[in-house]
């Protein structure tokens, strides 16, 4: 089985519609430098509407009726590709599929070990290295500084906010929802959290951070991030990460009216891809995997079962309402 | 004689009755660190406006009833400074008056030689420091960049430019107006000039700079802004020095909307104050000052003649139609 592209969601809101369910099986012959994939686990990613939409150039363009691209650990049933043999777990790009053939291109093979699925996608997938790599080499904090984190419950945002306490910074994280907030303090070490949903951002950033944000991660975009950027200190670091609060609506959206901050405050503002870091994944894996293991990062995903709760769960992303990273399990490696 | 400052043009552009004309002389002794000045020369900027409004927190606040800040060299009648001797010549922040009392902290002597004011006010003063802190420290420009700048014809523009072309980069300016453009090529050097008055910005710049614009010089900002970013290359420094299109406008215009692009193309957006690079300011006049012997940079000022004519000169600065250095001569040095 596996989902189909079948609408492009421009300038709207995912729907359930805009996949379709096929159940043919995939059964032609691999090619030369194919493998043969059982999908084991997928991650649930912002950036897969915008692949969908072919918005920004990102990935490789998709097509309609394309399987639904989305990165997972497979295990490989049949190789066409040296280096990988039937039974390796491989992380990469994948799709909403119970089965794939696949290139083998840009193909991890992954260490077996216990819950290898979870932690490669998760801390030592994408969005661990993005944080890892966003936060120290563009955010470049310092200790003391003050780091502020909005999306701060998201699977990206909660290792930011931590890897910010480990640099010596003060954090604030800013989520929608006791709860969050509340994980965010109590179990994560946040120094403060706002609840947006409830308290006014702008005066509570002016409460909790008299003297400026000196590290801003950006995951949301719009009027968070004008309020925000209205805050920040001389010097400061804007890191924009991600723009949820963009990627459902119309057009272009205004950019933030309080860009020309940054000449106020000699600021600058930088955007980033993981792939401009690609030399230096495995050094990123290794320092996330040792301060996991010291305790000093912990990570909290959600994990629903099964393929045909692949749609609904990627909407749920956009709604806000999961907390960690957010992940599909298809099946169990064998 | 002075100009005082009348009323704040927050919102809206700058009028004549902004300004009022004062002919009571300014007797007043002077206190412990301060100099009497006779006003010889006065720079006009696009931050006067601001400085009129109090925006930003650039400079000193100014109150309704001041002397119109600007500045300026002048040369000293009367001294309460350590330092300063009765004909030295000075430069810093002054105002629109043909004398003045004025604190000696910030003051700069300047050596005597032949136009020390037009050149210490153009190339040597804040619009050629601007454009070498601003292109070198931020810009970061590479052999084989493209440089794109706006504003081209103006004060730090032009300098930006032609620094560019040191730089060994290929320079793109945008100006408005023929005349302009011919300058740009034909007397410095630049590669292209776009006259947006008569041109389509972006398809230009999409057959100029077909690989994308790897340094942004914005001294516009808007829809310019937003027409430039769209072309930005991979690792593209978008140096944010000005926003004349947003100085006029009522409330916070919209930002760039496509600042997301810094993201898909791993760019940063900077922006900076010519008082962060202080300590190097002696530097960055040796160097455009050897430059301009070598005939490298070409200065292009404009003199107006007359104090009289202040307000209606800074007003034609915002309008666009000098070239070059705009200053306002009001004396001779003795």
């Amino acid at each position: 089985m596996q989902w189909r592209i079948a609408a492009r969601p421009t300038g709207r809101e995912l729907r359930a519609d805009d996949y379709t369910r096929d159940d043919r099986p995939l059964d032609a012959p691999l090619a030369e430098g194919e493998l043969r994939v059982r999908v084991l686990m997928l991650s649930c990613d912002p950036a897969q509407k915008g692949w969908m939409e072919n918005a920004g150039g990102y990935a490789a363009p998709t097509e309609i009726g394309d399987i639904m691209p989305a990165g997972g650990i497979g295990q490989v049933i049949e190789s066409a590709a040296p280096g990988f043999a039937p039974g390796d777990l491989i992380q990469g790009s994948l799709g909403w599929a119970e089965e794939m053939i696949v290139s083998a291109t840009g193909k991890r093979v992954v260490p077996p070990e216990p819950d290898a699925p979870r932690l490669n996608l998760g801390l030592l997938g994408s969005s661990g290295l993005t944080a890892y790599f966003g936060l120290t080499r563009i955010g470049e904090p310092r200790a003391g500084d003050t780091l502020v984190v909005n999306g701060a419950a998201g699977a990206v945002g909660s290792i930011v906010g931590q890897l910010g306490k480990i640099a010596g910074c003060r954090v604030i994280g800013i989520a929608g929802g006791e709860t969050k907030c509340r994980w965010l303090t109590q179990e994560l070490g946040f120094d403060h959290a706002i609840d947006y949903k409830t308290e006014k951002v702008k005066p509570r950033i002016r409460e909790l951070a008299p003297r400026g944000i000196d590290v801003l991660w950006d995951n949301v975009g719009g009027d968070m991030l004008d309020d925000l950027m209205a805050r920040i200190a001389h010097k400061a670091r804007v890191v924009i990460c991600g723009g949820i609060a963009r990627y459902q609506q119309q057009g272009t959206p205004p950019g933030p009216g309080n860009y020309f901050n940054i000449v106020f405050k000699s600021a600058r503002m930088e955007g980033f891809l993981l792939s401009d870091f690609t030399s230096d994944h495995d050094l990123g894996r290794e320092r996330l995997r040792a301060w996991l293991a010291e305790g000093r990062i912990k990570q909290r995903d959600e994990v629903v079962d099964g393929l045909e709760n692949a749609p609904e769960t990627l909407m749920r992303l956009f709604r806000g309402d999961n907390v960690g990273k957010l992940l599909i399990k298809v099946a169990e490696p064998t």
